[in-house]
């Protein structure tokens, strides 16, 4: 960590300074310039907040020079990490698909979309139970009942599961579900992500709509440092200026994400751009950026469906929009998942 | 709200779209331009998704043309809500500030700090006992034993105090907490938004850093459609681009927000801008643009902060700052509490 | 155009606002809410201004439905707009690549990275001659000399080159260059555009780093409007929060370019991320996402580059580059330049 | 300038570029962490580019330590700059309003304004002739017969003008102006700015709507380096998230910007909000926030006026804003310019 002390520093305040550092147990290292003198921090600097030493009266300004997490750190784990969720297998050279509806609204729903999204590629299926919206006034989601028709649905197809947790006291209810999904509004709800880095099961954690590629990774951190490091990060878009799409999927963050950190990368092209014909273009592009796999909605009859309609594909959009990518992921040599493996 | 159609929709598409909509209980009206045929529905549409009539295959586009939230709503409720905290009052006139550390600390930290800026004139004492924080590695609050030396601190003065819930779980821990806070990372766990709207107390909604100021509206309507019109809700900077401020202070949200609902609206320049010396400026700002109260930061030793230590003020410059502030607040003609009252 | 007036807008004003419009030319339908009359304008509203509707006392708010642009709009020109530049053709099934430095230095640089590019597949030569840089101490680049040295590699050669200008007082010293190039910053400088579209020269219109799609439609209006059809338009990072890449590439933007417009779109990975090892992943990602086409920075030196080093391949590296994206555009059906044609 | 070494590089290889570094006139100061070496680079590193060196194979990072701005550096020119024109003085104290329509329409219109805001306690006329709009087929501005017109009105009533500059070729119709404006989009002209630099006329230099603070700064600098150093700094908004503003004022602007630079910073609340209800509110803000003026649209006629109508003021409406600021600017303790003066 490196300390710019404000211009004029006296040279005793400066030792003081050191030597205060030094008791905290780093070594420090000065050098100084004609108006300016830095001193840099030697040892672990992750539990040090850069925002505390700011506020003393010599500081001008502090800047990292590490990356402040560790767990999820590519520097400290070379290989990529491959999370294996029933055979179903995401990084390192595997290439997974999740589909299903945005809200899970009746048995007979779950059972053809997950039979048809199977049949197509998708190596899990998805659905919310509990839904995130910004009115009251919206449909919340079947809770209870809505989980039970997923796995009832999942298991009949036998299909891994993926579905959205919006409160740590849910947990429970949780327990058969494959992969647990955090949102992007609860990316940095601190006492979730500690809760789920106390389960043996794989998180699934998406970027929240203004959330940093280094806070992401911040928030992973969170799930690991409880014990769960079986992460899979969704870049889902953020949030800027530009009205022509829901959100601006930061296509970059792929092979940001690939750089830092040994964690699968997967990329929700429908929430993304939140209308269904830009989910072809945008998922060929998350793969020829270096994503590790694909998130999307798939609705047995959209425009009837009771959330984000506007970007669910049909299943035979989606029949085709798998054909369309199978040699996109082969350019990439990677390997997903077929039945008939 | 008003439905766009495709150009060339057919005259029996129309009509069939427009029976459906009239069987769903809206009136319709159709209006056909040289390219577009618009339809007007009317009724009430705040129930109505508009993504979900974006998906149908005929519609082109969905505008709202009245607001989605309806208690917080202006329209329906055009005097100011005066919310009273054991005597102090926010709107309507009344202006109230909020102040004390960002983080608990210890007994005699909170008895200092709630004594001397009870003196200068805040109103109530703030204090967070639980942390959001962006590293698992940073402090995470003091929690429980927090809690406790907050609550005794403000007996001992006098003082209501304003603390931050992070969970739902936690809502027996707040029962003598005078107002909870709601931080901007959890302004759409919509969860602890309804929780919080079963209670009889006032919540202090902050606005997320991404969030638009109609989303922080819907947020408030989460609280107050479950029972609780008691939300306070507060401006706390916008993430963008411009990287010489923490965050941006919207400004602008305050007269928008005063406009558009009858809910007292309070600034909170500590943790817009990060740094003490802005809080001045920022906070007379505030006032000037029609705020009913600040959050300030005030600690006994900033450079010994365990969190957020830049952006504190110490006792002694608070109470300059109060002294400073008085003169715009009585330009206003708003009432700020007084020990003396 | 919608006009959506005021709520309890009694009934004469409804019919003196129409009757109004009625004069200015367009055909009205009203349509009655509960709350909201909408009055729906008929006839060519591409001449009035949104804004000033919004002045109108009775006046709530304003949407266009129809898109402000004409000549770059796809509905009026469905084929897509070739661009043959001496054989090197942009769009309808052609992709291209321009590739050279961001700064021009010397002849012999010119000529060595020309004919290295060309031989990688490289249909035209850029350098920058005229450099816009944040500050006035940073080398400006060579200008006229400049100009000189990137005409002369490109004839040694055979290259058709790109240049950038920067002000519409040069005009005559781009007689000879066969793209002329308006930088991000210059996107919206009016006075430049029109006069570029007093040329018959094709023109490379880069997004400004704020500007809306729909805006730099508009920019590209500008020169159509003038007459000169030519306007290639480049995607090339938009600013946002994110600090990991100098500016977030909104690769959403070319699929949605391509459905509004029959114009060519190029990326410039380059600048979008400033760092030249993303260059390959972001470069797959575009044209994976339906680009016609790339500008990449090359340089023979990038460490001892005078500008935008950190950003360029070496001719290796491009080399290399060239060989891994020919599948991604053959998978897209297009067809690139080579010099063997 | 502090330049971060690439992890394990090897001791022979810091010592070179530490030797490269030296040769190039700067002193260099070594900092070897557990994982890094950190390189201070000791003199005028103004005239190096941080761009350049992070191309270097060894360098992971570089970060400056001074500010890139010499001129416009408070640091070294601590007293406030007062820019007089013609006795309407900005900055060190006196505080400046420039008021009149976004576009001159006729010599009746400008007479009146001129007239009506003089007398409210204007000091300067401002009015657009050449108009920067976003579409080629709206009204551009009444250009060499609008200057007249302005120049008119302004002989008429005493009041010095102010207005804005699209190109550098249309230097020489600007001789009579009293302050030439460079509108946000031409923030980064540079060479639009070169040419002002050269006259000896103060510019109003608006912020771009996607600039940093300190681009706004090197944009002044540009200015200032060609000699001339009356600059009047003014913040309109930038672009955001936030749709129910046109732009988002940046408050914190002022305040930083008074920090960083000696130059008077004024505030164009108009066009940040694009809405009239608003500028009252923001105006007190911008005073309360420290700005050293205000410009404000005036119209005689809002709603019909030619652009920008719906953020127009009329003359009454500005008199009773002046009226309503005069409070607010004596108790920051500024003088205002007034007719009995």
């Amino acid at each position: 960590m490196i300390v710019i002390l404000k211009p004029n520093t006296s040279e005793p305040q400066v030792e003081a300074f050191s030597k205060r550092m030094e008791a905290l147990g780093f070594k420090t290292h000065l050098s100084r310039g004609e108006n300016t003198t830095i001193v840099g921090l030697i040892g672990d600097t992750s539990r040090l907040d850069p925002e505390k030493l700011k506020s003393e009266e010599l500081v001008s300004d502090v800047k990292r020079v590490s990356e402040p997490y560790k767990k999820a750190n590519r520097k400290f784990h070379t290989h990529d990490t491959v999370i294996d969720v029933r055979g179903r297998k995401f990084g390192g050279g595997f290439f997974q698909v999740i589909a299903g509806p945005c809200s899970i609204e009746s048995a007979g729903q779950m059972e053809l979309v997950s039979e048809c999204v199977k049949k197509s590629g998708a190596g899990l299926l998805r659905g919310g139970a509990f839904k995130p919206r910004t009115s009251p006034y919206s449909f919340q989601g079947l809770e209870n009942e809505g989980l039970r028709l997923l796995l009832d649905a999942g298991q009949k197809t036998g299909q891994p599961v993926v579905t959205e947790i919006m409160d740590a006291a849910d947990i429970r209810l949780f327990e058969d579900v494959d992969i647990i999904q955090v949102g992007a509004r609860n990316m940095q709800n601190f006492r979730l992500l500690k809760i789920l880095g106390q389960q043996d099961k794989p998180v699934l954690l998406k970027r929240g709509l203004a959330n940093t590629i280094e806070e992401l990774l911040m928030s992973a951190e969170y799930i690991m440092s409880e014990g769960n490091e079986q992460v899979i990060l969704c870049e889902r878009g953020i949030r800027t200026f530009e009205p022509s799409t829901r959100n601006t999927l930061d296509i970059s963050a792929v092979p940001v994400l690939k750089k830092l950190t040994h964690l699968p990368v997967i990329v929700d092209p429908s929430h993304a751009c939140g209308v269904s014909w830009m989910v072809l273009p945008l998922s060929k592009a998350a793969i020829a950026a270096g994503a590790d796999g694909l998130m999307v909605e798939v609705h047995n009859n959209p425009s009837q469906a009771l959330s984000d309609g506007a970007q669910s594909l049909t299943p035979q959009a989606f029949d085709e929009l798998m054909r369309s990518l199978r040699p996109y992921i082969e350019l990439e040599r990677k390997t997903i998942w077929s039945e008939r493996q």
